[in-house]
């Protein structure tokens, strides 16, 4: 068990970066609801980013996406984030959704399409440039609905042809992570479909190379704490894309649907003793909002990780050593699931009045009128969503 | 072994539900991909679905959805059909794209959203009426995203009060399918997820009400075709949205996923006797072709289920039930997969000549033209799509 | 909210049955491992199903497993069991061990087995009479294991006829449970996959026959809370074989794999009001515990069910109401949440000791000595396992 | 489209290897059906495997199981193969079926158990040395059933360190393939659940280290076609363990459950030229024919992967690739299916004719008599089977 102070300390440093897009509009191939105060800018999204990091004192960094987030001067977005208490984490980029990419983007048989996908990923390292990010990630929707389609062997070339000129882009400080899906937007292959194949080519790559695991991105029943502590004993986890599902990549709050699973992931960090910013490992949310209020579900979302770090940081290690060494399962389940059980909440509003902040971020949001203030604010000009 | 004469008796009466939306674009939340020469109103998409018809002989019914298909002159458009030489299927509901659908239409906890809702589904009743449509096709998008977010159990209550109200409104010849769907867009719970759900509503509605199976809308590993002989044995299967899937609601070609389980759905049919038109079960295809030509996929899709039906149909029924009933289980299942396995497409083509047909309805299509001329006269306009 | 004095009650009340043969060796096909001082007879299982109900004060029933536990006196056997406080409980047909049976039970092509299986689920019924116990709980291991094997439809009528033969046979105070399963042994087609066809086959037999829920029987994705509460609302859900899994019929202690499903299950069963015994619900276990020692582990498992009925009972409800009713996604999620990370354990301690009980039964089994004592005693004679 | 004379040169040449095991009894952890004329030790498996390979002119290896196989004489036993005609494949590890196994053999955390499973396995490769067997086969039943039970990442330490003790006891002319399996009889976590964690254990190993593909051992929704494309890439693909199975490792018949699976897979070694036994890809079979006649139904499943193999053979390669090269969706697609659907037994039947073997090997199993002769023959003793 990690004692009070240190677990207290390892909570405030640790810090979860929330994703410009997730406050914006989102939904499925059904309907986009849209939502009252839905930024419209990419520095309305930061402002949203800002306060998410103001009521908990956990969310310092948030994501971009290009080109939703798109600006004609970076170094002004990057001043109003620091403005603002908060920095710009990821560049996240996108080459799924102009007309060209169709059959696909860096993975493309057509060699141009290619060029302009691997021209995008440059420029997304232009914008880190600019911004000071460190961390390009990528995901490709890559991949065939049919079978015959596309041969699988040479899409894997182009990849990592495409790779190789991102990669050798990089500075000395930036990284690179590739992230991996199952399925969808393809149906049939993904061009990067699990975590060995995410592996495999950041290996190749160098060691600025990372793999990145969004936790709905996985068949059913993948055990995904094995991968975290297997990709962590390879020095090859570069982080999270957190959020939570009961079926596909359903986007939603993580915890929310399986909060043990949560749980196990920290465990993982923790024992590992990757937990801490030095590690490298970043903790990021990826969910869409599609039928909640944006702000207070990324709260929550926040949160929720937060909680389960504490209650792993609340396992007694030394005891689950024993039991784990002298092969007494019971014994070794038991002293794993009290620190699940035990209700971390009361002692993490303590650390939070502590550093000045409400016990209760979802409440203090509520009272702050924020909501109200922006559903009135912000009319005219058009909401942000995937599209823009 | 159906004689061969009686088999294709068999399949040049069946006949194969082509739908409107398939003909209009369609996509993933990622993006949808326009393509060219799609119809940007009801009247270009019933063409489009006679020239499917007219190229295999097998797709004799369109089914619509309101409002996407919504025209001022239903009358006009069913005689527009029929100059055609198709005729009006199922009408398809839709109450899951309004704002007020956010949180459910006939299992909305609020009242008003519930008579809003049921109110579009006796509309779609009088569009039967006008369109001289036999057949209701329901499906919700019903259900929740998150643990507590409303009462499983009063959300039941909710939608069998809607569905009394509709089913009470239908003429006698006409008829109410209520689709299951295990999930999407509803990421927890879904208000009709399985077979189960929508036999219990049905027999509690009476006998115009029949449960219909979308193929894609099943939990991986579930055995559909025991569903199908399940349902058959009872009296309660309304007919098939037929597409196919390696994931979730993947809506590809129907056959190109996993021919095989094609098969033994049709065999299911086939060995109830329940293929002729009296038998009342509707072959519809429910599928987006988000990538590939629509027109020339869905007579690729319709020639599938033409292809599996005769191969069920080829199977030698006296002596598979000789081999079951011995208790050969190696015997009865090489006399399966022989008809799996023999090709019946030169069998099919030839009964296509026979019929005044060209034997290969895709080479024909190509020939025609008819691609390149609604790409050049279908433009200006909006194209239409899942929205409108 | 329940208040405080309800919940205890309700507590106190809810009973959690154990079963005979999970005090005995059980394994996966690759190897049963054996423990010491696993029981040789019925007579020791039900002594060590006392222990679990002495320690816990909440497992007053035992189920039995014919041919497992047949003995040539049950008037005595049952007396042994209330000699030690516990009485006997379902009665478990087993119509899969005899060679017979390798292509079905009751639902065997030839009759001969058929008549066979049915006199076995009949002699069940004598047992029932001869012990007092008033649940006839069946599953059956038919199905096939290739496609075209057997006819799906033949099968069901076999099923539905020997059902019949048996429900007729029950007596008043007597009822049936039927237990579905979506595979294995069988991998092609089992012949009650699902709690449809469960429910089905219940719904033509009539009130005595109820649906059984094998949490551990479903495919991947299968939201086991909404049959819950649908079964509940039509009156015909008829109890649990509790367990839990990552993949398949893992049979792992219930509420190790998933406890918040566990909760969720739960809280519809409270919402129903479907707790007490009068319900009728019988609460079960069917566990294996096939690396750990069976009777701490069993304790574990009524425990893991008190804990999350007392989260269950929680939950405030008419917050929980109100936040549904408004459409407060969040809101109602949280209040839903807050029940799940509350600790109850000390709660339910308390209860314990104002019980007479070790408010640590655990802690109490292993202070008893019992493990040590049935190690030593237990020599000689052939170790009790699905076999025998 | 490979030309006739080569496609039947390369069919002639691919050698499927059958599993001693296979021969003998098997069955689930619910029960094991014994079969009339089952070998009762590895001479008499052997006898059988010669019997599929005369018939089938195509199953010239036999893989041994150690111990179920152990003889006191290898080189008694490799001659007698020879004088059948087969010869000795791949030598199967056991290490999950002593007592002390019951928290696993390599990954335990008892430096004891992993000396003796490291044993076992260093004696498997001296029994390679004895029967001239050039691969080792491990598959690790290891893993933990329960949250917390064991240390991911220690066990993972345990295994690399046992592999390369292992390794580096290989000949020069020997290799050793590393299985994953997802789950069972590990239910929470397997120590090589996934082909990545194998792969990066063989990379770390050496070049005489390959992963091998059990069909049966993936997630719901796992492209294995994928898989083998990227390990053929990567070098790192040594063989398969071929089966069907339509749920979990169900371990049926290769090609009853999915053929067309079998089909796109076998066209990815197709096409990356890995078919000949120079590449050094072992196709193997690993299945349990639980209430099959065994023997018939092994000759069915390398006929089934001998058909899958020739229609692979069949698909025109040319214009697949033209088509694939200009996104041609519907045309690649309708290539690859052509081939699938044409059917290629005649010519396979014909094939065999010129070899001198009987066009339908099954029927001429039947006419054989061996079935009746081996039933006859086979009494007394004790059946052989998983345990022995």
């Amino acid at each position: 068990m990690t004692d009070k102070a240190t677990a207290a300390a390892a909570i405030r440093r640790m810090g979860v970066e929330t994703a410009s897009w997730a406050y914006a509009n989102s939904g499925t191939r059904f309907k986009v609801f849209p939502q009252p105060g839905v930024p419209r800018d990419p520095y309305e999204k930061i402002d949203d980013a800002a306060v998410v990091n103001r009521l908990t004192g956990a969310a310092p960094t948030v994501a971009l996406h290009i080109p939703w987030d798109k600006v004609d001067d970076y170094d002004r977005l990057a001043k109003h984030a620091e403005g603002q208490g908060v920095r710009i984490g990821a560049i996240n980029a996108n080459v799924f959704q102009d007309d060209d990419y169709k059959l696909g983007s860096v993975c493309h048989p057509d060699p141009g399409v290619r060029r302009k996908a691997t021209d995008h990923l440059l420029e997304c390292i232009d914008i880190m440039d600019a911004t000071g990010s460190d961390t390009l990630k990528l995901w490709f929707a890559d991949g065939t609905n049919y079978p015959g389609q596309d041969s699988i062997r040479a899409r894997q070339d182009r990849l990592a042809e495409c790779l190789r000129e991102t990669y050798d882009r990089l500075g000395e400080r930036q990284r690179l992570l590739l992230e991996y899906k199952l399925f969808e937007p393809s149906f049939y292959t993904t061009d990067v479909p699990d975590w060995g194949t995410s592996y495999v080519h950041c290996l190749e790559l160098g060691p600025k190379a990372q793999v990145v695991i969004d936790t709905g991105h996985h068949a059913p029943g993948t055990n995904i704490e094995f991968i975290v502590a297997f990709l962590l004993r390879t020095g090859k986890l570069g982080g999270f894309d957190f959020n939570s599902r009961f079926y596909a990549d359903d986007d939603l709050m993580v915890g929310a649907a399986d909060p043990f699973q949560l749980f196990r992931i920290m465990h993982e960090i923790v024992s590992a003793d990757a937990l801490a910013p030095e590690a490298g490992i970043a903790f990021m949310l990826d969910q869409c909002h599609n039928i909640e209020p944006k702000i207070p579900a990324i709260i929550r979302s926040v949160l929720n990780v937060q909680e389960m770090t504490a209650k792993a940081l609340n396992i007694d290690s030394g005891a689950l050593a024993d039991a784990q060494q002298s092969g007494d399962v019971l014994k070794a389940n038991e002293i794993f699931m009290d620190a699940f059980y035990t209700d971390v909440r009361p002692w993490l509003a303590e650390l939070r009045e502590e550093q000045g902040l409400d016990p209760d971020p979802i409440a203090a949001y509520h009272r702050s009128g924020y909501a109200e203030k922006i559903a009135a604010d912000r009319v005219g000009g058009q909401q942000a969503g995937w599209g823009a």
